[in-house]
C-alpha cells in the first residue's frame, strides 16, 4: 500500500536544526509562546474561516518520529547522538489555546497560541501552518460560494484538479465552509462526508448510443440516477434521452433524480432543459452543473434566474482561486515568560509581544461589532474601554459597554486535547452560526467593510516599548 | 501515526458508480484506451514540464482497496456484492505509454496513453489527474524559476504554505525542474532529496542577544552554518554580528558557511552584505535570500547585479503561482478497438479519436524544430509529410526530411512497470537535456513563439468523419 506518514519529519530542516541547538545548549526546556496569525484576507475578502485545527490537534497528540524518520536524520543528516535519543522519545506536551474551529477570524489577530518547551513549540511551526494555512483558505472559499448560493445543495468536485494529495483536506475544509458532500471517495472514508458522484462521458462514450448508456446506467444505479446530458448535444440529444430513459423507469416504479450540465451557456441550458423536463411530467428531475464555478459564476446564475439545484465546484474551490494561499505566519512572542518581538522595516510586519487575548465586541442583539481587541492575558475584559489601531497612532475607538466574548479558548492541555473533537458538521454549523453573526457589508465581495482589530492600550505600550529598547540597541551598535 | 493511503478509494465516486455499471453489465473487459493531454500552457509560458509519471506507476503497481475501503464502500455507498467481490481483487492489468517523465509537452498531445479494460482504465482517472497535473504544474514553474537562475543554488522553501499534504510532492516536482535542495524533511527522506536549513527568526529572538544566539548556533553547526541577519537590523547587526562570530570561528579552524536575507530590498542589501563580507576577509561566505521570490524577482535581481549565490523559493513555487493548477484531462479515445471522441460546441475541447504516437521534429543539430505531429498507431513515421492545424481548417506546414523522433514509449506492461524507475536526478537531468533542445524564443516569460502541434492528415481525416457521423445523428434527433 502507498502510504504517506504525518511524523516528526513533516517539517522544515531548519526547525529540527534550531531544536537540536537548543538541545545540545540545555535550553530546550525554557518555556516559549508562539501565535498563529495572518496578515492579509484571501479573495479580497471580508473574513477567513479557521479550519484544520482538529486535524492538527490529532496528528499533534500522536507526533512522534519514527524509526525511519530516526535512521535519516542519523545517516543522511548527521544529527546528534544525544538529541537522536532525545527524538526517539519525542512527544508534544505542551498546551495550546486556539478560536473554535470554524470562528470568523480576522488579519492580525492571534488565531492559535502554543505555551510550550520552546523545543517543542519551535519544530511543530512547518507542520502547524501547513494544516491550517490551507483549510482556512478553501473552508473561506467555500464560505463564500455558499454565501450565494442559499439554500441550493453544493458538490465539491475539484480531487482531479487539487494540489495532489492536497485534495483530501480540500473536502474537509469545503464542508466546514457550507459544502454538502464531495466526489472524493477518500474523503468520504476518512471524515465521514457524503460521497455523491454519476457518470462521465466516457461512460456514454462506451456505449453504442447515449440512450443505451443512459438506459445501463438506469438499470445499475436508480437511486442515484444523473444523466450527463452534454457529451453530443445537450438539447438535441442528451435532454431527450434522459427524458425517455426516466419515463421508462417510472413504469417501472423508479424515479430518475435528475440531469447533469458540464459545458455550454449553463443559464441557458438549464433553463430550457427546466422547460423540456417539465413539460416531460419530470418536475421532480433536479439540474445539476459543473464546470470551472466559482461564488461570481454562481452569483450570476442565480441573478439571471436559473432553475439550478445542485452545484458542482471543482478547481476554483479545491486551490483557492485565485489566491491559492493563505499568508499565516508562526511567531516567539515570549520566551522564559519575557515578552519578546521579531523587528521589522515595516511596522505591520511586527508581531505582537507577549501572552494575548482576543475579545470580540457584539451588538445587543449578539451581532459582531466588527471590532476585536487584542488585550495581554492578565488584562481584565471589563476594564478595556478603548482599542487603538495597530499600525496608525492616535487613531482609536471606544469599545466601552459592548458585550464581549474571548475568543482563544483551551483546547490542549499537556499535549492532549481537553475535549473528544466536534464533528465535521458540528464544526460547519459554528462557522454557519458565526457567519450569521457577521454583518453582510462584511461578506460582500466588492469591497468589504474593513473589520477593526485594535490594541488594548496596555499591548499597545508593550509592544512600543519593546520596540524602542531594540531600537536603542541599534544605535549602540552604530557607534 | 497519522498516515494517509493511497488505495482504491483515492477516487472520485463516480468512476467506482460507472464501474459498477460496467461491471453488472458484463462490459468490464471491453478494451478501452484513454489519453491524458492538457489544453492551456501555464504561466503565460511556452510550455510544460510533465512530472509526476514514476511516482504514478508506482502508486498504480500497488493499488488495491483495503478492507477500510471495500468496508465503506459495502456500508456507505451500498455497492454491489459482486462488484464489492470484485474490487477485493483489483489490481490494474494494463499498459500505459507516456512521454518521459521530465519531457517537454504541448498542449493537445497526448502525454500518457492508458489502454486497459474499460473498467481498470476508468477508475484510475482521477488519481492519473491528480498526480501528473500538480506534479507537471510544479516542474514548469521550477524549470522557469531555474532559467532565470544560471548556475545559482536553488532551494525549495514552500512546505508552510504548501496546499497541505501537497508540500511533499512540491519537493519531488521541483528537483525535476531543476532545483537542487528543499527544506522539507520528508521529502528527503523519502526522495533522497538534498536538505537544507538554518534557522529562523524565533532561534534569534529565543536568545538575548543576536550575538550570543550566532554563537550558539555556531557552536553545533560549524558544518552548515548560515545566519539569518534580518531579525532586527540587517546592516547593523545582523551583519556585524554573523561577521563578528565568523571571524571567531576562523579562530578555531573552521568556516562560517554564509548569510540569509529574508526582508527588505534584497538587491540593496546583497551588495551592502557582499561588500561587508568581503572588507572582513569573508569573501568564501555566501549571501542566501528568501522572501517571495519567484522566476521574475530572481531575473530583477540578476538585472541589478545583485550578488547572490542561494535562492530559497517557497510560496510562489510551491503552489504554482499564479496559475495553481494545470488543467490536464483524460479522455476515452477508443472502445472495442473502434476510436471515439467527445464532441463539444468548440472544437478545441473535442478530443483526438484512436491509439496515437506524436512525433517531434528535429534540426540536424538536435534543437527542436517547434513542431509536433500526432498521428495514428499504424502510420508510417516517415511517410508523414505534412501536418495540419488542429482547429483551423487549411492551415498546414510541410515536415518532410526533417529527423523526428516519437514521444509515446511503452511504460508498463499488464499492471508492471517495464523498466526500474530511473533516479530523480536522471529525470531531471533529462528535463534539462530536454530543455537545451527547446530554443530560446518558447523559453522566454514575455510572449513566448507558439510551439507547433499538429494532426496528421489521416487522424485529421477520422476525426472530422467521426464529427460529421455524431453531427448526422443529432440531426434524425431533430426530426
Amino acid at each position: 500500500m502507498y502510504t504517506y506518514s504525518v511524523t516528526g519529519s513533516y517539517t522544515d530542516l531548519y526547525e529540527l536544526v534550531m531544536a537540536q541547538a537548543y538541545f545540545l545548549e540545555n535550553r530546550h526546556s525554557v518555556p516559549a509562546v508562539f501565535d498563529y496569525f495572518f496578515r492579509k484576507l484571501p479573495y479580497d475578502g471580508g473574513y477567513v474561516i479557521f479550519a484544520g485545527l482538529h486535524e492538527l490537534m490529532e496528528i499533534l497528540e500522536n507526533w512522534t518520529f519514527s524509526d525511519t524518520d530516526i535512521e535519516f536524520l542519523e545517516a543522511q543528516l548527521h544529527l546528534h547522538p544525544a538529541f537522536l535519543d532525545y527524538l526517539r522519545q519525542f512527544h508534544f506536551t505542551g498546551d495550546l489555546y486556539a478560536c473554535r474551529e470554524g470562528e470568523v477570524v480576522f488579519p492580525y489577530e492571534p488565531v492559535v497560541r502554543v505555551e510550550a518547551p520552546i523545543l517543542e513549540a519551535q519544530i511543530l511551526e512547518t507542520l502547524l501552518l501547513n494544516i491550517l494555512n490551507f483549510q482556512s483558505l478553501i473552508a473561506t472559499k467555500a464560505a463564500r460560494i455558499r454565501y450565494v448560493s442559499g439554500e441550493k445543495s453544493l458538490s465539491e468536485f475539484g480531487f482531479r484538479r487539487a494540489q495532489g494529495l492536497a485534495g483530501l483536506m480540500t473536502a474537509r475544509a469545503a464542508v466546514i465552509g457550507g459544502f454538502q458532500s464531495t466526489s472524493n471517495v477518500y474523503a468520504g472514508e476518512r471524515y465521514g462526508i457524503p460521497v455523491v458522484g454519476t457518470m462521465a462521458h466516457a461512460f456514454v462514450q462506451s456505449y453504442a448510443s447515449e440512450l443505451e448508456a443512459f438506459r445501463a446506467f438506469a438499470r445499475h444505479h436508480p437511486q442515484g440516477c444523473i444523466f450527463l446530458v452534454d457529451t453530443y448535444d445537450t438539447l438535441h440529444s442528451g435532454i431527450p434521452n434522459a427524458i425517455t430513459v426516466a419515463k421508462e423507469m417510472e413504469q417501472e416504479g423508479k424515479r430518475a433524480l435528475g440531469i447533469r450540465l458540464d459545458s455550454g451557456d449553463l443559464a441557458y441550458l438549464s433553463r430550457r432543459a427546466r422547460a423540456l423536463l417539465d413539460e416531460a411530467g419530470l418536475s421532480y428531475m433536479k439540474i445539476a452543473v459543473s464546470n470551472q464555478l466559482d461564488e461570481y459564476l454562481i452569483r450570476s446564475l442565480h441573478e439571471q434566474g436559473a432553475p439550478i439545484d445542485i452545484f458542482g465546484v471543482g478547481t476554483k474551490l479545491a486551490i483557492g482561486h485565485p489566491d491559492a494561499v493563505l499568508d499565516g505566519v508562526y511567531k516567539l512572542c515570549e520566551i522564559h515568560e519575557t515578552p519578546t518581538i521579531k523587528l521589522s522595516e515595516s511596522l505591520t510586519k511586527m508581531n505582537l509581544p507577549g501572552k494575548k487575548q482576543v475579545f470580540r465586541m457584539l451588538h445587543a442583539d449578539g451581532s459582531f461589532l466588527g471590532a476585536d481587541v487584542i488585550a495581554g492575558i492578565t488584562e481584565n475584559e471589563h476594564e478595556l474601554m478603548v482599542m487603538y489601531h495597530p499600525f496608525e497612532p492616535g487613531k482609536f475607538k471606544k469599545i466601552k459597554g459592548y458585550p464581549r466574548e474571548p475568543l482563544l479558548l483551551p483546547m490542549m492541555k499537556h499535549g492532549k486535547r481537553i475535549s473528544p473533537a466536534p464533528s465535521l458538521n458540528e464544526i460547519a454549523a459554528y462557522a454557519r452560526q458565526r457567519l450569521q453573526q457577521l454583518p453582510p457589508e462584511y461578506k460582500r465581495f466588492e469591497f468589504p467593510h474593513v473589520y477593526k482589530v485594535g490594541l488594548s492600550e496596555k499591548l499597545l505600550h508593550l509592544r512600543d516599548q519593546l520596540r524602542s529598547q531594540y531600537q536603542l540597541s541599534w544605535s549602540n551598535h552604530d557607534t
